[in-house]
């Protein structure tokens, strides 16, 4: 009875995690649409970064979060939006500052265009997320656009130590995971404190959200990093062993 | 007697004027005191970005539209400030994407720093116009960000135009107006806005004032146009027909 009970529960927390995928995946497509006109020469980078294929991980944790709070996905899902296009935006600068030729399979935006265009398809994405927060009705903007903005700065500090890493000789392992703690963990927090804000849930549970974010963000870059180092699969997308080539200072070497 | 009250209201109207540039710059002293931390990577770059002197109009004009709408230009000032700090993230990466050596006689940050400084302290400086949006406690705070993503989107198609009609052998005077519209003309226009909404002033009253930014903002940008032509003057500080050595299409060139 018991092991029935378990196999229902994951037959439907596998058919909730579909359902909330495809809800992410037809959100995107919205914005896909919404950004169809001209000029080309913007919309056209900003589309081609809209298309990246992921795994949706942000966007997930948000409407989880916000469910395991009390609260209904729907409402989370244009904060849930939010982050997933930060993400991109992420990815379409730290492909330029990093000279990337390709991002999961696919030309990256700076070499499939330029990098003016993708400059200027980076800031674009940068400011659609904030419109996207300002979307979300149930949620109190306020204190949802000062956390964001304090995430903002984690990640930007955590970029900005993570070129610096590269030009030094040594990086200790506290080093290091402060600045995975602000390039990976910082966005993945507030992924779950949005889900948990939009449900409005109580500052300890917030709190805890956000805390939770933090280690799996922590955890997932440590990962990241192993995988950049060890993988063979031509799935990966990500040319093989290249933050290495960059000396950048991953946590395996610091073991 | 009436030339008494004008003379009067005009040393007036200068006092004023000095009062409220005082407030915009201790305004933008404070924001570089909040940014003396590390990692000196980014905020290097960042404290360089806003030391950059100059003439403050668009935070000006949102102040002085808050008070001509019958408000406190205090209340505006956040907004103000928002204004500012995303007008200097347009002016860092717009340089590196003209390649432009100078930004009124100093160096550009990317040619004192390095590009990706640049580009990420150009990405802080965006996110921190949207915390100093969110600090201004007076004006509703949805409507804000979603005209100011408005602007976001109609600088970037502006700044795609431009770019796009560099290699190409004809513009047409409206296509000209069109552009300089979103990279100049939208950010005056938002400033304008944000200081009627600030005032909390009748919607037509709000709509006026966006309208006059918009007009503003493109005799600015064509006066700047023909200054960038023109100039002999050694303090404008940008290297005299800079825009023109990269054949831009300018309006005295459309005649």
């Amino acid at each position: 009875m018991s092991t029935n009970a378990s196999v229902t529960n994951s037959a439907d927390a596998t058919a909730r995690m579909h359902a909330l995928h495809a809800m992410v995946e037809d959100g995107l497509a919205s914005l896909l649409k919404e950004h169809a006109g001209e000029p080309t020469e913007l919309y056209g980078p900003v589309r081609y970064a809209l298309e990246q294929r992921g795994k949706r991980l942000r966007p997930l944790l948000a409407l989880l979060t916000c469910e395991a709070c009390g609260g209904k996905a729907e409402d989370a899902l244009p904060a849930a939006l939010a982050v997933e296009v930060f993400h991109t935006f992420t990815l379409v600068h730290d492909d330029i500052m990093d000279r990337a030729e390709t991002r999961r399979g696919r030309a990256a935006v700076h070499r499939q265009y330029d990098e003016n265009k993708a400059l200027l398809a980076g800031d674009y994405l940068m400011g659609l997320s904030y419109d996207l927060l300002a979307r979300a009705e149930r949620a109190e903007l306020r204190p949802m656009i000062r956390s964001f903005h304090r995430m903002v700065a984690r990640l930007c500090e955590g970029q900005a130590l993570d070129e610096a890493f590269e030009s030094r000789t040594e990086v200790t392992k506290p080093e290091y995971l402060d600045m995975i703690a602000g390039k990976t963990g910082a966005l993945i927090a507030f992924a779950m404190e949005a889900g948990a804000r939009t449900a409005a849930a109580p500052d300890a549970f917030i709190d805890s959200a956000t805390t939770a974010g933090a280690q799996l963000g922590r955890a997932f870059q440590i990962q990241d990093d192993y995988l950049d180092l060890m993988a063979t699969d031509p799935n990966w997308g990500k040319p093989i062993g290249g933050d290495l080539v960059q000396a950048k200072w991953a946590y395996l070497l610091l073991h």
